[in-house]
């Protein structure tokens, strides 16, 4: 039986989870929600998500929800079946650094990135007016977390030395931002830019952009 | 070598690492920061945490930081080791639904509980007085969280049914929730009675307690 992943190709939290999917080699089928209302229905809350989100993944009868747990469980059980890439190292010190920048993202990137995707992305897709004080502010914020991470990047091309599950968590908000016209915040770190032409550029990723521009 | 924690004992982040150390039964040494102005110098930045904050552990040699990156390091490194207690099973789709209720508490429970603590405990820490109309915001949205948790603790002792990471996850910011009398939240669901009482009368969380109000 597929793989099924409930959400829309679109969302930052699903697009994790398809990368993740595709990276593995791991077939699978997307059942997006008829629209975001159906989320908050009695249905929805008791039988998929119970806080009304999206993505949610069920795997043979085995339901599970959370974009950051769902990838984790991917990697434990198909990680080396259908093809060579590791996305967490068996050793336990590697491990636990692809968690450690897990944790950096979503405690200082996604924090800052958010900001601004929620005005230029988010804002737009409802049909109102992104805030340019907002914007501005959240220039500044992302501008201090990558000043950080110029730095953890040094002499590396992936945030733990090789490409990783956490490598793979910044693609979403990463993606909206220079599609959004703001990659110039990344571009003008270097070591920043090299990290994200060596993510943004695999293959697989590639694909998933086409796939996202075709609709 | 012993395991070194850099972190203060009363901080949430910092009991969350000392409440896996002491159920794992690793032996570690505390070193708190002189100050939390300690947290920004150029030396802690570049040798400790380059996002400023605590906790760092620092095992033989080996650092990481992020509290609950260090939690699933410790539990890969150590689980097994020194008694039988399980913090992550090895089983795929337990270990996912571990990391589901991670994700959950992240997600939303720390989201509102925060707001509270950060009033109730951090503000009075400083010197200041909680704001009465942000307490009452934050009371009404932990109540809405915890409605969702009385449903997914239904039949259930814990989160995942067994004792796990995910329950520890949860107590640093539930315990500052009662300790500053808002426990009647919590207190008046019965599921989430039964299970705040099961994983806070654990005797290592009650040895952990009695350490923090001896100071
Ligand atoms: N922590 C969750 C966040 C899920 C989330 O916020 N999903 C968004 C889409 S990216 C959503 O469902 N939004 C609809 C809503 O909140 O009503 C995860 O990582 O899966
Ligand atoms: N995501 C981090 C959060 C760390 C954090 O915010 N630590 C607080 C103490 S609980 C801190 O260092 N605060 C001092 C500061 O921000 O200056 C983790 O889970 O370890």
């Amino acid at each position: 039986m597929a793989i099924q992943l409930i959400g829309y190709p679109i969302s930052t939290c699903t697009l994790r989870v398809v990368a993740t999917l595709k990276e593995l080699g791991v077939s699978y089928e997307i059942t997006p929600p008829s629209d975001f209302s159906e989320l908050k229905t009695p249905e929805y809350l008791a039988t998929k998500h119970p806080f009304g989100k999206i993505p949610v993944l069920i795997d043979d009868g085995f339901k599970i929800y959370e974009s950051r747990a769902i990838i984790r469980y991917l990697v434990n059980k198909y990680q080396g079946k259908n093809n060579s890439t590791v996305l967490i190292p068996s050793d336990v010190q590697k491990a636990g650094l692809v968690e450690q920048f897990i944790s950096v993202e979503i405690s200082y990137y996604d924090e800052a990135v958010h900001k601004l995707v929620a005005q230029e992305v988010f804002t737009k897709f409802h049909g109102k007016t992104p805030d340019p004080e907002i914007v501005k502010e959240a220039r500044v914020e992302i501008g201090k977390v990558l000043d950080v991470y110029e730095k953890l990047l040094e002499g590396k091309d992936y945030l733990t030395g090789e490409f990783s599950l956490a490598d793979i968590s910044h693609y979403p908000y990463t993606y909206y931002s220079f599609s959004s016209g703001h990659g110039d915040l990344w571009e003008k770190r270097p070591n920043v830019a090299r990290w994200w032409k060596n993510i943004s550029e695999r293959e697989i990723w590639k694909g998933i952009v086409a796939e996202l521009n075709q609709k």
